[in-house]
């Protein structure tokens, strides 16, 4: 299919495990001469005869010199990752080790591999679309149960199923439409305006729904920012300690991200929640609301996905707390409110605060009570469990940009068919709603645009 | 042999690569039970009638939930690395996917492996000796060809077989003289002492050699320090570069290590130098000599290796340079010294100077000339290429102390046989011989010593 393409032909190698010391390492090899290569430097028997799927263990050797003592993992071409031959070698995990057998390797005739070159191949090769080879990144980069499910579920198809449906099903009238026009001249109609209407509407609702996703797919993969704001009394510090004593997340460094702002992470339901302090407010205490001015405070409220306000419940007064929400409604309106330290409370000020805030959520966080109730609604402001569960979920902002694309088209097609333009316009619009829909899968793409989706995979991937 | 260890029954599983993000991590597993653990989450085949060393793609489930499609890897016991059965899943490296295998792998019945427990297994099964084993860790933590090379002889087992045939022909004699024991009263001789005699001294002088091979051993695992002194005027700054532009070592980050006076690494040969800056002759230029008596510098020059004392052939006349070697081989004797800016000299000068200081190397930092030499000279200073291709050569403290005792309890042999003690008396040397041979390669060994041995592995391994 990209036969022509520079370096598909070479057999390529890269260290596959993550850098630094380990038990082991793993070093990859994928194309026509895996086998001839992995034979120069495995001197005990030829590999290239030994059955698909079978490990060896035995010594690489180069110019009389012992690499190391490996395992080599057997994969024959078209039954492995890549499609191609694939060789896995298993060795020592000491970084020099790994180095000098990839250097060997690139010696008797490998290529150094591309990031995601070996998933870009599977992508070649027809192993995987492009949707799926997404996925593999996606859920190399997920780090928590609702990031890891939705990659995982488009890694195995369904949302592709999804669009290659819809295609087949637009592609079908596509072809009546234009068979329409060799016989323009007799003004036949082998399309059925009607059901090709359905179908739009039909396809028009499929995409809306995975637009809607979007922003819940967009919370799973880049976590839900929080910025907790309040007065230094509020009992900020003591929240915060009750929230991450339960459910810090296990968040793993990524390189090259940089999160200054960020202070803690926890992790509801799957959902990565990042929890911003805002200095501002917490240094000077005098005068909260003079404070929120402040450049810094005001710009991390304004970014934050959801603005969690705080406050004493048994000295904080109604005006005060008012004023405050209209101050961060200027900035962000997605609040939640907050009143703490219900234990110190009497009965008949919380009935007071609950009849004047019914938003409000009540907690001790120094008690630990309302905080299952806290993290409910930071959860269901983003997601919901059935959305999670059962749904298909955009994740990715190129699949997205691209449905916004194909709906876009819709309405022309729409609009065309309304207004009962011929049908070569008409054609050219349903054209462009199965080129988007095309390229989110990958059936259609350029070298540039895969260059730079496999670009963003890790190598050895 | 060890059945009654605690926990040596269990299945034990870690992750196996190092942690951090990358193509693939590997999680291992071994033990009686690994094939049952595995078939819980594996439930595309059973994988305990699959053939030893296969491979199998599928997904991994637990409690209805994939957790990744990954290659399972297949050995049976005894032909496995720890001799048990293992698994090796190798799944995507998402560090939150291998956490969360590793804990479905312990909820479902496996144990955390402590460090090494993998390879201490392999020990206690008699898969590899003591010897062969911490060579696996020596592996692992390599980081030139030279402590590579001598990982994979020791791992390959030369030391072994020496100390073995040594510990051999011992027991023979120690047999015949405890049999000696038995017919006390007839006063028979069965070991022929002059025999015996020849014996230990063969032996002996093999001990000696491994012992001297220390020294290399010593260096090819921690490199060799080089405290570089001079007047900021000689160029160290140049030569510094010159010699690192060319031979830049990749060194891994090993954790737990901290070198802060380390400046720069370079490898010749297979052998890392480290050469140290010593700033406080750099920083103060007046009064050179005086400025020896900076602490700091005293202790890096006490400490160094080597001492390297560079000076500007030009401007240093001869009184300064044997006061400057006088002052250093009051804190150290190891010097190498080199007359740097040949270029800027005219042939007389050269020759005078290369007349008054023989054993100087006289080099142009700037102009790259003579550097091959300096760098030869390093080398030659401590280690031979025949002793580094050809010997065996004890990396490890451990061995060395054991041969130390051995070596001690030998001459107390000899003494004992010239002094014509009695059997049982030499017999006890004889053991104690015995015994600390036996502790090098294992065949003598009590948990604390393993567990102190293998607690400096890498958990996985």
């Amino acid at each position: 299919m990209y036969g022509n393409l520079a370096g598909w032909n070479d057999t390529i190698a890269a260290i596959a495990t993550p850098p630094g010391i380990g038990a082991i390492g793993v070093i990859r090899l994928s194309g026509d001469k895996s086998f001839e290569i992995i034979n120069k430097i495995f001197p005990s028997k030829d590999l290239a005869t030994a059955p698909a799927n079978t490990l060896h263990v035995g010594y690489l050797k180069h110019n009389n010199t012992i690499l190391d003592e490996v395992v080599v993992s057997i994969f024959k071409a078209p039954a492995s990752y890549t499609g191609e031959d694939v060789i896995e070698i298993s060795c020592h995990g000491s970084p020099y080790i790994q180095e000098q057998i990839l250097n060997t390797l690139v010696h008797i005739g490998a290529r150094l591999a591309k990031p995601g070159e070996f998933t870009q191949r599977a992508f070649l090769n027809g192993k995987l679309d492009l949707i799926q080879a997404e996925a593999v990144a996606d859920l190399i980069a997920s780090n928590t149960k609702a990031s890891q499910n939705t990659a995982l579920k488009n890694m195995r198809g369904g949302f592709s199923q999804v669009l290659k449906e819809m295609r087949e099903r637009l592609i079908q009238f596509s072809a009546l439409i234009e068979l329409e026009l060799d016989f323009s001249e007799e003004d036949v109609e082998f399309a059925d305006r009607k059901k090709f209407l359905d179908l739009l509407t039909e396809i028009d609702i499929t995409v809306k729904k995975l637009l809607d996703s979007f922003r819940l797919g967009n919370v799973i993969k880049n976590g839900v920012s929080v910025a907790i704001v309040g007065s230094p009394n509020a009992g900020k510090s003591t929240l915060l300690n009750t929230l991450l004593n339960e459910s810090r997340a296990i968040v793993s460094e990524i390189a090259g991200t940089t999160r200054d702002t960020i202070e803690e992470v926890i992790n509801i339901n799957g959902i990565l929640f990042r929890l911003i302090d805002t200095a501002g407010i917490r240094e000077h205490s005098t005068d909260v609301i003079e404070n929120m001015g402040v450049l810094k405070s005001k710009e991390k409220i304004q970014q934050a996905d959801i603005v969690l306000y705080l406050f004493d419940v048994n000295t904080t007064n109604d005006e005060e707390i008012i004023s405050f929400i209209k101050e961060i409604k200027k900035q962000n309106n997605n609040i939640i409110f907050v009143a703490n330290k219900t234990d110190r409370s009497n009965e008949k000020l919380l009935q007071q605060k609950r009849e004047a805030f019914e938003d409000a959520i009540f907690i001790s966080a120094k008690m630990n009570t309302g905080i299952e109730e806290l993290k409910e609604k930071l959860f269901d402001s983003v997601a919901n469990d059935a959305a999670l569960s059962e749904n298909i979920i955009i994740t990715n902002a190129r699949h997205y940009s691209a449905l916004k694309e194909v709906e876009t088209s819709l309405h022309d097609i729409k609009k065309g068919i309304d207004n009962n333009i011929t049908g070569d316009l008409l054609s050219l619009d349903i054209r462009r709603c199965l080129h988007y829909l095309g390229e989110i899968t990958g059936e259609i793409s350029n070298e540039d645009m895969l260059d730079y989706i496999f670009s963003k995979f890790c190598i050895g991937k």
